[in-house]
């Protein structure tokens, strides 16, 4: 059973936001940036590669500079109102001012033909509006509690859908990295060999992304990366694929249709794993079933995150909450929201907050050290009105 | 021959900052982005997809929240330092004063190690740190000019190169859309069918994909656009398409390991395209020779696009400069740099400045109406101590 709180199908619900800017006296929110930003995406409902304005003051207003996205965004936008410069007489404002006035007073314009005097705009709203419209006389307000990335956290089951097709795509990805490990055979010196040629992380990279593509998903980055590389969190990896060492695997596409992410880590070792890897890796399963077990609604994501440290810290493992220098063991945070970010709120780690119904969150323990490498496994969850449900639906196998 | 102003190898010269600062009077630059900013990219030489501030005061210091990022750019980035909030007390900060305040002293206190009490930055820098220093005492000023934007219009040799790769691989994947076309038959209704089923902009997408894959490139969005779609300069295409229609292509790829971009658009028509089809590709491959016959060092973006409103003005096209309403004509501009960015300084379009040896821009004229569909021929150049040279090796025939 999916979480039962679908506040919406289509359209988002923006009473929160209405209740922010009430409390704060402000008249409306403002966003400057391109789609890729995912509050813009999701106040404006429209996919642009170039920043265009949205407003929202009850209802969504969208400005463009140029009329290139002006047709597109009457056809796609959910938006109530769609404008251009040119509708505040950006031309002549361009002759009497120059290029960069006659932007702010467009801007002012439109905010004012709206009658808003005052607003509440994002953490990373461009410092050279904020400035021109508060030269304008405009009041620009920071909201620091980013309340639209705030209403993101919390999924309807239309996003625990797109979320579950981004992660059945993860799943194919996974499985035809795992099936080129498990059909490599092993050369001198543990090179791993994959159809007569040495088996690189760029080889599995590219058959991870060749079949996300096939699934509709398009993905930055992978990482697939092994030995000492992996001892290092972030390192995508490079090069062969050595037998006998710890090889992380982790994928997090984006779903082209939907924009919404999936997120899953796996660690392999083709033959025979060192003592020290097996029994960093059955520790790990352990901090990330204690992970589990600790997920519910009212629990926060730094009682998870302890629950983690708690398991490595008694099995004599480093982590940040007893060493907050260390740059080996646990060095990381338990996990994070996943949507139109693969990394947004809510957090699970020291300081992360009350965890709800409709939450979706990673949880990913891991071990690293550059003598022996790296452990993590990652699944993902919807946090339900009685625990969680897992969205990870693929096995979690060591050795292949 | 290349281009013969290659400043740098592999640092840039920040020799143009060092003036900007001076002449303002102040103490550095600051950037609190990730690295798909391409400002970021280029200043930190550090690849992140998480923020993390870059200070430039002669020397290039680099500051990140998390340690995880950390190990990896002591390894990879071309910064003089690496620190951590840790290492400016963040936890016992936090403890004093709460998380967000934490931060605002972590980052005063890192600028304070450098003693840089005033600093300029990108006019899309966060409005929340902004103000933040400024509460601390530090002066922040937008930096409307984007110097370091600037800066990256004039490519060296090295970046050439590594636009000239993304390029081989955009020729590549066009090449692929190509013989799809070419290979596919007309059946009921003028529907183009391959292999047996319709031929739609959504296989054309995927095969262009996964041969910009397997040159080692990635790309968020292709356009394949056929018949109304194709009126819309931004649309990406769906769905079938039709013999005798403009079929636009427009691909425009990142190279993964160099971040480089290329862009072109090539316009085909299966079968015969009808008269004023064939009419508007010959008149805009007259308004791209016109183009292109424009520029040289010493000329501006302005007049090269010029030289395009007038062959389309000329033959009775409506503009944007004969009418800045207009949704029907020539209805974008004619070009923009092309670097770590798709679309970057300078510009090729009224109010754009000089051109000079180093840059590379694309001249794309284009002619729309929902009735007709849309023609667009797109190359780019590098622009040469006494001319340019094409970066395109691409044919330009509109019948397949």
């Amino acid at each position: 059973m999916k979480v039962g709180n679908a506040r919406r199908n289509m359209d988002p619900d923006f009473s929160e936001l209405d209740a922010a800017l009430d409390d704060r006296d402000l008249d409306g929110y403002l966003i400057d940036a391109d789609s890729t930003e995912a509050d813009q995406y999701y106040l404006s409902g429209f996919d642009a590669p170039d920043p265009f304005l949205t407003l929202y003051d009850g209802e969504v207003h969208l400005l463009f500079s140029r009329s290139l996205e002006y047709g597109r965004a009457n056809k796609e936008a959910r938006a109530d109102t769609v404008e251009r410069y040119v509708d505040f007489g950006y031309q002549s404002k361009v002759e009497e001012y120059g290029p960069r006035e006659a932007v702010s007073r467009v801007i002012a314009a439109f905010l004012d033909s709206y009658d808003v005097e005052s607003i509440a705009a994002p953490p990373r709203f461009p410092l050279s509006t904020a400035d021109r419209l508060r030269d304008r006389g405009v009041t620009v307000e920071s909201d620091d509690e980013s309340v639209i990335t705030e209403l993101r956290a919390t999924k309807t089951d239309e996003e625990i859908e797109h979320i579950e097709t981004a992660q059945r795509a993860n799943e194919a990805a996974m499985a035809a990295a795992e099936e080129l490990l498990r059909e490599s055979r092993t050369a001198a010196k543990g090179q791993l060999l994959y159809d007569g040629e040495r088996l690189t992380s760029e080889r599995i990279k590219e058959e991870i992304e060749v079949t996300l593509l096939g699934h509709g998903c398009a993905l930055d980055e992978t990482i697939v990366a092994c030995g000492s590389d992996a001892a290092d969190p972030h390192d995508r990896g490079s090069g062969p694929l050595r037998a006998g060492e710890p090889i992380i695997v982790d994928i997090f596409p984006q779903h082209k249709a939907s924009k919404y992410h999936a997120d899953m880590t796996r660690t392999f070792v083709v033959g025979e794993p060192d003592e020290t890897v097996a029994e960093w890796y059955e520790l790990t399963a352990r901090a990330h079933a204690a992970a589990l077990d600790a997920i519910e609604p009212g629990a926060t994501g730094a009682e998870v995150h302890d629950a983690v440290c708690d398991v490595y810290e008694e099995a004599g493992q480093p982590t940040l909450r007893s060493d907050e220098s260390t740059e080996t063991g646990f060095i990381h945070s338990t996990g994070h929201g996943v949507g139109l970010d693969v990394h947004e709120l809510p957090r699970v780690a020291p300081n992360g907050g009350v965890l709800e119904p409709g939450h979706v969150v990673t949880v990913e323990p891991g071990l690293y050290d550059p003598e022996v490498g790296g452990v993590r496994i990652e699944d993902f969850v919807v946090v339900t009105e009685d625990g969680y449900e897992n969205l990870t639906e693929y096995p979690k196998e060591l050795v292949v």
